[in-house]
C-alpha cells in the first residue's frame, strides 16, 4: 500500500509555445505496482493551459480545486471542484486555467502511453 | 466527452454490519464508453465506514475532501485533502472516516469487477 500526499511525487515542469504554467506528477504507476492505469495530478498556474491535442487513448478526469476550462472542440466548457470529465479516445481536447488561483485536476490513462 | 459533478450521478447507499453510511456513485464507467478502468466517487458520512476486505484487483485513490483514515494491515493511516493511495491487489483495507464532515474520495478499479 502507497500512500503519500500527491505533492510529494516529482514535479515536471511544461512549458513551450503549446502548454504553459503546467505542472505535472505521476501519484500513481508503473512503479508502484500499477499495471491497469496511471494517475496523474496536474496544478496548472493562472493564466496556464495543456496543449489543444488528441490521442488514441482517454482521460479520466476528476476537478480537485480551482477554476479550469475545457475545450469540447466547439467550445469552451466550465470546470470546477468535484466535475468529473470523460474524453474518449480521439477526441481533440485542451484545458486551461480560467480562475485566479490553482486549477488542480486528477488525470488517469491506461497503461501504455508515457505516464507524463 | 461527457462532464458533469459527481454529485449528478445515481447515488448508492450501503448500510449493512459490515458497511456504514457511505454513499457510491460510478463517475466514469462502462455505459460512458470507459473500457479501460471506472472512476467511482464515495462519500463517508461521519462514523461511516466500508467494509475491511480484500480482492484481486487494485485501488487507485484520491482524496477529495475530509479526514479520512485507511487499515493497513497493521493500523491505521491518516488519509486528508490530496493524499493518494494505491492498493494493490490482494491487501486487506478498509476506509473510515475520522472528522466531523463528509470524508469523499476518488476510487479507480480496472474493468471487469463490478462497478459498485
Amino acid at each position: 500500500m502507497k500512500i503519500m500526499k500527491y505533492a510529494q511525487a516529482d514535479p515536471r515542469s511544461f512549458e513551450s509555445e503549446s502548454v504553459k504554467g503546467v505542472t505535472g506528477r505521476v501519484a500513481i504507476g508503473r512503479e508502484d505496482g500499477a499495471r491497469n492505469f496511471c494517475m496523474r495530478v496536474f496544478e496548472l498556474a493562472p493564466g496556464g493551459f495543456t496543449p489543444r491535442h488528441s490521442h488514441d487513448w482517454e482521460h479520466e478526469i476528476f476537478v480537485h480545486g480551482g477554476e479550469g476550462e475545457v475545450w469540447t472542440g466547439t467550445g469552451w466548457e466550465a470546470l470546477g471542484s468535484g466535475t468529473v470529465l470523460f474524453i474518449p479516445p480521439s477526441e481533440e481536447h485542451q484545458i486551461r486555467n480560467a480562475g485566479k488561483g490553482t486549477f488542480v485536476f486528477v488525470c488517469l490513462i491506461p497503461a501504455g502511453p508515457p505516464e507524463l
